[in-house]
């Protein structure tokens, strides 16, 4: 397999943490969203969607994060992402797609970029914006995980959830989110950082993250 | 099972297409989006995510659209919504992910409320804003139907694609979205807006949708 991503994309380190998970092989191609390089042609003829991440695999080149990691379970059951019960199924599935499509999609940075391009809105604007979704899913979701009395993992260990839940904190964090009422989402937080599939994954320790920022 | 939903919503939309193609019985309760029930103490002590669709069903209130058409062919899995083959599984989730994630939340009700109160944005920059989102995600869309030579459907019947399109189409529509350069995509939206299914399921036919726009 081969995974073309960026390194700061959280739908690229959402499938670095899941191939990590499930132990599966794969090689990292930088795509450089900051050279806009998704939109150039050879990339777009493969994916359409011009954007990251892509995942070549088993003759595919599938684009959409969401549909990968149910691909993921589906195509190479060991070690899977989804638990088996199907209520926790869909326990597990609720909250990741509150984060995929509610809290995650307005701060994607094409739409980032927009608020600063065509509305020109300044930075503190922007941040304004951001910290608001931010608020307005990860309130509620400290609620569904207070209610399910969750400890270090959503269930007995890290999954689907945890993929994608960990990306957005990191993103949080960068636009100085105050996690001071999350104490659910931050004990995960904690938990997963200390694993070898996290630290792997994170946009400190990849092949294209900037010298100056390089941890490992 | 029962439907807590908007006529006009596009994720309540989703599920009674979703449900009625399953042939499963349910009964809608109207929420008030322009009255902001669903932000009432009542309601959001239910679903803290305080948004529509919430499906009780099974003895849990479910919040998330995406995640409860999975559980929908999980828990029910009579005419399923997904197909067999892991392959098309992985077709039909990448491009309702899409729209899902990418597509729908930029155009999602707060978002627009948002630009319009926050950013005092007029009535035409937010018609510019929804035009933008629906081209970015309809082009590629339409070239991935074009390489998969779709005709009335993305598979051989209506499922979790045509589910998650067929709303997004509607909004479109609503928003003058020019759909000259989109032929699969409305040849799919012909073809299931004459079916039963998708019928009953419209804004126009709904126990809450205004005496003045009601169709049947």
């Amino acid at each position: 397999m081969k995974l073309y991503g960026y390194y700061r994309s959280s739908t690229s380190y959402r499938l670095r943490i899941a191939l990590n998970l499930k132990g599966l092989d794969y090689d990292i191609e930088p795509v450089n969203l900051l050279k806009s390089e998704q939109r150039g042609d050879a990339f777009r003829a493969r994916n359409p969607f011009a954007g990251v991440p892509m995942l070549e695999a088993s003759g595919r080149d599938r684009a959409q994060s969401m549909a990968i990691l149910e691909w993921l379970d589906e195509a190479h059951p060991a070690r899977p992402l989804l638990p088996a019960d199907i209520e926790d199924r869909y326990i597990c599935r609720e909250l990741a797609m509150a984060i995929a499509t509610e809290l995650h999609a307005p701060l994607n940075l094409p739409v980032l970029k927009y608020l600063t391009n065509e509305l020109e809105q300044d930075k503190e604007a922007v941040g304004i914006w951001y910290r608001h979704w931010l608020e307005k899913t990860l309130v509620p979701l400290e609620q569904r995980l207070e209610q399910l009395e969750t400890g270090d993992f959503l269930f007995d260990r890290p999954g689907l959830f945890e993929a994608v839940l960990l990306p957005q904190v990191y993103n949080a964090r960068r636009f100085d989110y105050d996690f001071a009422a999350s104490p659910r989402i931050t004990a995960i937080e904690e938990a997963c950082l200390a694993l070898p599939a996290f630290i792997a994954a994170h946009p400190d320790n990849q092949p294209d993250t900037p010298e100056k920022e390089k941890v490992l």
